[in-house]
């Protein structure tokens, strides 16, 4: 075969790649907003089709050889074409690993694992889900042994959402934050505030909506790329630069868990949005790993959502929809309104400094049940329990406990690190960002521009261009440094809470 | 090939199948109410995709072979494979007809040609539209030429939406409906009536929206499998009949458009919920003809939903939503209300006694467009000639005439006269059921199950089972014949205008 020639296939390949997977997206995003409660039947049968055609498309012997041949002429062939060959090989490698059948059965389980957590949820009935995660956590385990039967399984997990990151890694990375905080965490704990009289709403959802618009708009997001969908538990997907949809969940007692939410997944939508067009209908349109897409989601949630500076243009929208409610609050009783500390039992809602060990708390998890030390009947107990220890808070039941998150039901086991790493990578972008870019001064008068600018010059543009480790440097100044992280959170709330 | 190994692979060619239009459904569905704006070239290549995958499954030498083998087996195959079996083969020789390169690029065309429609309608600029209408005219009548080139083009094209439908068939119809409609729409306009100082409203989107959800409850819809969107053109889509979706369109100034759409639509939608549990997640699932299917909306939104007795249960509902703007309304004034009478502008907003003459002015102007009497570019002249002919009203501009409808932009030329149709189909129908169930009393009472039991065993439960000239003279009591049709709106309006 000739560099030409499989050139060619690769776009041939691409294309078929970019149409599944753009209606397996649509289909998954549909699925979580709009489509009718018992739809999950013949949805699991399309997607378990389109499933069966992917594989088909991507593992076979003449894509091995389109792949290969391009990987052997990296000087003869562009930037773009070369990465697209490297990313398509790790799909390769990683699909390649199982029997079609397996893959396709594992696709069907994570399709009804999710319609039964979310029943099992809502009854709060752990033994519903307990057969299911039993199934992924063997499927789980035995793709890692065939993956890289040399590693800890669980190195082989973490690596799927954040390249390169492993328990000799996050060990001391988790370490330092309970270390670093765990104090801090404490301190605050005794010196409790009341929520705020103006909190108490009411909050119609008809508002919330308006406002959902107008903090998108803040935000900087076109609609006419990217819409709102409404969901129980929020997420972004994307297909290409001009459809990404985002969702929320509105609350009637609480503006601020749908406008956070609005925020932090429009964080995700910024990524995909600003990525360069000459990648768009490749595989490298795409935020390179989890923890870097969590890096941006939650700076815009945080770093700026939950920054002094951004209750300046914050409260002037509130007072616009919601005036008779937001009557008489001043900025500051905003700020330390949306960043009141309380250790408490759900990990979406939880504030910024407790945030972190939420995370850590699954992690532990995954790291006992991936490694064979923990069995999936004993999760419900063994997580009350660390809740108790590491945030000194009793779970009343396994709705608010272990069966809060929807990550395990679709077989996201290895994902939560990444939302800690992603925190932990924005402050430092914060840092290298403030260089150059009067951050509080720009968010203060409403406008994110030059915020989103910087991100993406270092970081959006390049969609799966660039490799982790040349990304991710460059755009922090250096390694991660979970003391930065750590620094930056004692700081804020020190100042909070007068520590 | 045997009979055994034939039907294997039916079942899997239906797998497939199932999967590819499910993803396709979706797809447009999701496109026409919660897509981004720019999201139709990332989608327009999905579409195009999994329409070549439609056509490479079904469209080969294999595909024929196991389809013929059924076929020649009729006795020893039960009845439900061997009309699988049939219906796979009429949409087989559909597609034969076309070269896959041909049967792509359409598809590619229709869906370029749907967003500039509604562009063009936006601006009312027909020369946006055109050169794409000349375009889908030309490839209609190309299809039609080799599918059956001993045939007039239109009576092809009608055939694909009305089985059996010819222009033979179908001008004695709308000469009936003019002959003897025509006398009392002028009677009618003779004696119009103000409208009534309630609909002034106002009728807020948000209220309007609650007003849907009981709608949809009185008129029987099961939201846990069939949900409502909102789009510019209310359409119905299903992929099973634990998957459906209806859409409309809310104006604040007119609570009655959205809820005609959507009791129109839940017509729609009731005839693919009501079908046999083992007809689904095959070809034979959805309803049979467009003309059937539009028996079923229009007798939903009219016979029930415009009759006297509706207007009992109707005014509670509305008086629970609209306390205010429905003050001292009573049954009278609202039956008087939704029943005005007077030639408009827009077939969708037409009232029932005047609508089947907008549809004979398309019959029209399609007949002489694929007969080659008409060129695409005087449409804008022959419509606004038609309209002051035939309705007696002048077309102030396209958006408002021959840009108004969105079916030539998806090609669907032939499709219009199934709403006539369907019309006089649903009065037929009537007369039937009178025999046994008491409608005006159910439907008084609010309860309109006896009216979707008698629709569903009549009708619904077969799907594309039954053919519709084995289906419909059963339901109707005898063939076809306009004056029952017309007979049924001259006592209506008769009575309604004291004619």
């Amino acid at each position: 075969m000739t560099l030409n020639e499989a050139i060619e296939k690769l776009n041939e390949l691409e294309k078929a790649g970019y149409a599944l997977g753009h209606a397996q997206s649509i289909l998954y995003t549909d699925g979580d907003t709009v489509a009718p409660k018992n739809s999950w039947k013949g949805r699991g049968m399309a997607l378990s089709y389109l499933s069966e055609l992917t594989y088909k498309q991507l593992v076979n012997p003449e894509t091995g050889e389109v792949l290969e041949t391009i990987l052997q002429h990296r000087d003869e062939t562009d930037e773009i074409t070369f990465r697209r060959a490297e990313v398509l090989k790790e799909q390769y490698d990683d699909l390649h690993v199982l029997p079609m059948e397996e893959y396709v059965a594992y696709q069907e389980l994570t399709n009804e694992s999710s319609a039964v957590w979310h029943d099992a949820k809502e009854k709060s009935d752990w033994k519903l889900f307990e057969p299911f995660l039993e199934k992924i956590v063997a499927a789980r385990r035995r793709y890692a042994s065939l993956k890289a039967p040399e590693k800890p399984a669980y190195d082989v997990l973490l690596d799927e959402y954040e390249k390169g990151a492993t328990m000799a890694s996050l060990d001391p990375f988790f370490r330092t934050l309970k270390e670093e905080l765990s104090p801090v965490i404490l301190e605050v704990a005794k010196r409790e505030k009341p929520v705020p009289a103006f909190m108490k709403g009411p909050w119609p959802v008809s508002s919330q909506k308006a406002f959902s618009e107008k903090i998108m708009a803040l935000e900087g997001i076109d609609p006419l790329n990217c819409t709102l969908g409404e969901t129980e538990h929020p997420f972004t997907n994307n297909t290409n630069k001009w459809d990404v949809r985002i969702t929320t969940h509105y609350y009637e007692e609480d503006p601020f868990f749908s406008m956070y939410s609005v925020i932090h997944e429009g964080g995700h939508a910024l990524y995909e949005l600003d990525v360069r067009d000459d990648l768009q209908f490749t595989c490298l349109s795409g935020g390179i790993t989890m923890g870097v897409h969590e890096s941006q989601s939650r700076f815009y949630e945080n770093i700026i959502g939950r920054s002094r500076a951004f209750c300046t243009p914050l409260l002037k929208v509130m007072k616009e929809v919601f005036p008779e409610q937001m009557k008489g609050v001043t900025e500051e009783d905003l700020y330390s309104a949306v960043n009141l500390s309380k250790p408490s039992l759900i990990r979406t809602e939880a504030d910024e400094l407790t945030y972190s060990l939420h995370v850590m708390i699954r992690y532990e998890l995954e790291r006992a049940m991936i490694g064979g030390d923990l069995k999936v009947q004993d999760i419900p107990v063994e997580w009350n329990r660390l809740y108790r220890e590491i945030l000194g808070i009793d779970v009343p039941d396994d709705r608010r406990g272990c069966l809060q998150d929807s990550h395990w039901s679709f077989g996201g086991i290895g994902y939560f690190p990444s939302y800690a790493l992603g925190s932990a990578y924005g402050v430092q972008m914060l840092r290298e960002m403030e260089k150059t870019v009067d951050v509080p001064g720009t968010v203060g008068k409403g406008d994110l521009a030059p915020v989103t600018a910087w991100l993406t010059e270092k970081i959006h543009q390049y969609g799966s261009l660039k490799k982790p480790q040349d990304l991710l440097p460059a755009a922090m100044g250096g390694p991660l440094d979970a003391t930065v992280y750590t620094g930056y959170l004692k700081k804020k709330f020190g100042e909070l809470y007068h520590l």
